[in-house]
């Protein structure tokens, strides 16, 4: 074998995310049940064809290792190996190398050390006639041991307290863990019974909790598997003297945003919102980890731009992007509900503007392309997006009407159109660009025309103009957000929706995002901080250490853990509770691209009465802001042009410059 | 557990054909190195839906056994079960239950085996929202053994010889066998070399022959795996003492059909193409055994036609179909090659014709529209079926101009029209039978339009009326045999073409397939008798246990071996070369369907001047005719109704009747 080493493990683009994806459906299970995902689940591709022309300094033999069955040709010829592991022999010169692999059961791909022949990036795949592209690997280089998931940090964490109860033994380890159980002081291999729990009421109620499993244990075993839990309840342990230690298991991210502020009780919800982030970006952003640990377009729309925030990980968007989006063809919607198809599309326009990576948007152009296709095959002569019988309008868990054509649906499909005629532009698709921006303008006007009620000055729900119109703020909120409403129509949005309490609250941190997204938009942060303050405090007030998948300060003990019709349906860690998250930075610092990958970005400081400061990341830097009532200093330190709206005015802020704004006039340093 | 067990293992229709491809694509090998296809490879769905709506007579409890993870719901409540093996509960009365079966890397299957549960074809399944249908089923009932492949016949056979040559020892088996060795007088365990041959030139240049193995050799042992010969050399076993045995493995089927005359060799002719037929006749209809041992399309339509006239096994041709469509979205034609596709679809009436199986074709409907789509998309205003840059067109291996429209694919593109015409109709499609009726007749018209050479009364491959214009017998054939040429035009035809030795004469039985068919139904089947006595008497002389994928008669010795500038290139028991399976009882004793499955038929007796007699299946029974110079019987066992055409007259041949046709006229009897 050569002694030099550099290749890394190669597969077609987007197959190892479908891998970490069956092993992520496979995982999921409720009560030791297996619990399968309600969607189509892809398949990976069996037979790869990997490819590249080389040259190569001298006679030289390679040992290409395949995870799979492989077939070689050089120079288009079959190259038979009478030995596994005999090399390849090739002589001084520029050869055409081909290698197929095929695994009917695994993930193919392919590994070469050699020096001039190294397998990375500079090689092709296809797995069709037709598809070849780049293809993709990360940082396996084991030529022993094929990709088999992604690394993940660990952490032994030994209960706060351990307590005999009803008849068994509870554990509690102090927050909410995504770990492993480990088990010391097993005298001899049992089974043991195990109750998990986000919350003691939980652990200790066996017979209902979420998560219940029969463990075969011995001296120094692991649980082959992770659960979401704080608490743990064996219910026949108590005189058994276990040592039991969980293993946490997280993503190796970091926080590369921060915040902080004078108000201890908004730096523990930044915190905890951030750490609730974490536990739920795992191989994708996950819903919630003790369930349903599954990928759900509408929750990952708000995962990415919490992310963008804090972990700046490009990766993790990437990879749930293309899980979410699947093979061709198109069956059904995303998770099979319309306005979640229209979230992958919007969310693919943000992370090229935070991000401002052309090369993923190429990469999966025609994929979003045939997914925008699969949603105007049933566009109608307004250009509305219409319902096939299968599919699920959603919008939000809240009691509404969804038949027939709402104006929330078709404000996110013009939003879709809108993003794709950008990223038709981004990747030099001019004549894609015009299609859908045509489309756009259409599918708004109509919009426009059939939803909005000028007399009452809002979007209805369904169609305006009858009598029995029902005002929702969905509609509302999105054309705020996404600045369909002139300053008029705006002004009006906000005095006769978002700030009339007539109209039929929001319940969910989910939509509740969007909403305080709306009023710091309508210029209303100070309400804003209060609100969080009281909600995400209220929840904290309640015990949480991550934040929930609902919460209805009216309830109390138990009520608060029953969703879905069970006890302990809800989900206490739940990504799309995260949004302070992102809020303090994105609208108290007041930090936005306005730009692709912030090679433009707006600082917009609304400092509540006290002195906030915090970090943005922007991929190739960051950005830091410290603000008060009088002042506020901006240390840009990316490439990126910033603009600084203070008191009235604008101020440049030129690359790796600082920028201070007080009483006494800006200045600006190096 | 219950006592009674009924049920069988479920799948989704087509998944179990699905996995035999994955298993035949994994095992194909040429010395000892893995070969992959040239096309797209289908993986399995991994999650699949079943449900049924079950009435119980009592309080019940079943046991569920997946291939994979399980997750049960009754009455759509997920049940939950705590411990492997538990039983699954209903009380009396009517239920919805559903069961998913989720396989990152298998066949998901179901079995139930309560009596009032049995998974069979009741069950329905689905592999996402929307896609509902039938469950499919075969023979394996246990459940401790999900399926796992087909059953085959294995049989031991000896050597005939076994003798020590260059320093090696040579096996003769006597005939083409596909099967594993067997060892035996192994002192200790070894690793042997073995050269296999289907010539004996073969296996004894093992450096050159098509397959070479390095086998882990135990005493009992038998190689893992098939392969193809009639010899085995091995290069160091002369001194070993050993014995060794072929473990021969093929598909249970039997020849339904019969042919006899008094001509030896004819019959000798006979017996070998149906041997031939069956050893490509396994999972799937392959084209050699030796290699590719791949599925064809167009090999496969001679297949289908032979098999209706031997085996009468109407599941090898579902399999085919299905592994040769595969799954959408359709990517590139089938096997990458345009005329491939027609053969499809062609078949897919074919199939119908000698079936009469409406079932099949309706659950392959939307398959055929999907692949007929793909066809479709590059049609012209002439109807003409145009090249996509990828696209092969092949025809037939010889020298011929196949860039733009060429009259053999447009031709075969015509009569999948008109073929899918009628699969439309006979599932009840009215709508699309008019299309594509519509879309024959034009694309049929073009071709005499622009193909037709009216002045030399032919058919030119390219457009016709240039000066250049070449003429091939394959558009002429194709016409003819399709029935698209009049009184006159197809006289032309027959003399211009058919019966002109200055046209490019035909060297591969499989285009001579179509030949000697268009040559019989054009009345000179004393030509093609003589014919076929000498091309497959031919190969006969020249010792072939099996027919060949070509045959040149000019050729001597060891240039019969070779072909794709290998030395053993060719397989010498390939499929298309198997014709007379079906040429004597089809033209000689003249038996086809002329209504789906046989419920009308003709019998066109055709004697050579000597008795012939045999057995033609129909799928509900059989056919036999007898025939001399002078008479004919035909003895109808089925539910069909014949037409006898016996000397200018036409003669009734009811249901389960036999009538005889002499001199001294016809007579029928029960």
């Amino acid at each position: 074998m050569e002694t030099q080493q550099q290749g890394r493990w190669i597969w077609y683009p987007g197959e190892f995310d479908c891998f970490l994806g069956l092993k992520l459906w496979e995982q999921r299970c409720e009560r030791g049940t297996h619990i399968t995902p309600e969607w189509k689940v892809e398949s990976l591709y069996p037979n790869i064809w990997f490819r590249k022309t080389v040259t190569v300094s001298q006679d030289t033999v390679f040992y290409p290792v395949a995870n799979g069955e492989m077939a070689v040709r050089v120079d288009h010829e079959p190259w038979y190996r009478e030995n596994a592991g005999e090399g390849v022999t090739l002589t001084k010169g520029t050869h055409f190398v081909q290698v197929t692999v095929f695994h009917p059961a695994g993930l193919p791909c392919l590994y070469i050390g050699h020096p001039e022949l190294a397998t990375d990036e500079t090689w092709e795949a296809s797995w069709v006639k037709g598809t070849w592209t780049k293809a993709q690997c990360r940082d396996f280089s084991d030529p022993s041991a094929p990709p088999s998931g992604l690394s993940f940090h660990t952490e032994t964490v030994s209960p706060v307290s351990s307590e005999k109860l009803n008849g068994g033994l509870l554990l509690d380890f102090g927050k909410e863990l995504t770990a492993s159980l480990v088990f010391h002081g097993v005298k001899e291999p049992m089974t043991l019974a195990a109750a998990f729990g986000e919350s003691k009421e939980e652990a200790l109620d066996y017979r209902h909790c979420e998560q219940f499993d029969r463990i075969p244990v011995k001296e120094g075993g692991k649980t082959p598997f992770i659960r979401a839990f704080r608490y743990v309840f064996l219910p026949d342990a108590a005189g058994k003297a276990l040592s039991i230690q969980a293993q946490h298991q997280v993503l190796p991210l970091k926080n590369k945003g921060a915040f902080h502020c004078e108000d201890e009780l908004v730096n523990k919800i930044y915190e905890t919102a951030v750490y609730t982030l974490h536990l739920c970006s795992r191989e994708f952003f996950l819903d919630g980890v003790k369930r349903d640990r599954w990928v759900w377009s509408g929750d990952a729309t708000q995962s990415y731009l919490l992310n963008f925030y804090t972990f700046f990980d490009k990766d993790i968007c990437q990879r749930t992007m293309r899980l979410l989006r699947g093979k061709d063809p198109v069956m059904t919607h995303l998770n099979t509900i319309q306005d979640y198809s229209c979230y992958w599309l919007i969310s693919l326009y943000d992370y090229y503007l935070y991000t401002g990576d052309t090369g993923f948007l190429s990469q999966i152009y025609s994929d979003a392309q045939g997914l925008l296709r699969f949603c105007m095959e049933t566009v109608d002569e307004r250009g509305f997006m219409n319902s096939r019988p299968d599919d699920w309008v959603f919008v939000d868990w809240a009691p509404m009407d969804n038949r027939g054509n709402v104006a929330a649906i078709q404000l996110l499909f013009a939003r879709s159109l809108e993003a794709m005629a950008k990223v038709a532009g981004a990747t030099g698709h001019k004549e894609d660009e015009e299609t859908y921006r045509a489309a756009f303008h259409k599918t708004l006007s109509s919009c426009f025309a059939v939803f909005w009620d000028d007399q009452k000055g809002l979007f209805t729900h369904g169609p305006a103009g009858k009598p029995d119109a029902v005002v929702t703020r969905y509609p509302n909120l999105f054309a705020l957000l996404y600045g369909y409403l002139d300053g008029d129509k705006k002004q009006r949005v906000i005095q006769n929706v978002l700030l009339n309490d007539h109209v039929q609250p929001i319940t969910t941190p989910y939509m509740r995002f969007y909403e305080l997204m709306a009023l710091c938009e309508a210029g209303d942060t100070p309400a804003v901080w209060q609100f969080i303050k009281d909600y995400w405090g209220g929840m904290l007030k309640e015990g949480a250490t991550t934040f929930w998948e609902e919460y209805n300060p009216d309830q109390t003990g138990p009520e608060h853990y029953a969703m879905y019709g069970k006890p302990y349906g809800k989900s206490l860690c739940h990504a799309w509770a995260a949004g302070p998250a992102m809020l303090f930075t994105r609208y108290f610092l007041g930090v936005r691209p306005t730009a692709p990958g912030y090679a433009r970005f707006d600082v917009i400081p609304c400092p509540p009465g006290q002195e906030i400061s915090g970090i943005i990341p922007t991929g190739d830097g960051e950005i830091k802001v410290t603000c008060g009532p009088d002042f506020v200093t901006v240390q840009n330190d990316t490439d990126g042009e910033g603009t600084l709206y203070w008191r009235g005015k604008t101020h440049s802020i030129p690359p790796h410059r600082t920028l201070l704004a007080a009483p006494d006039g800006p200045s600006a340093k190096k």
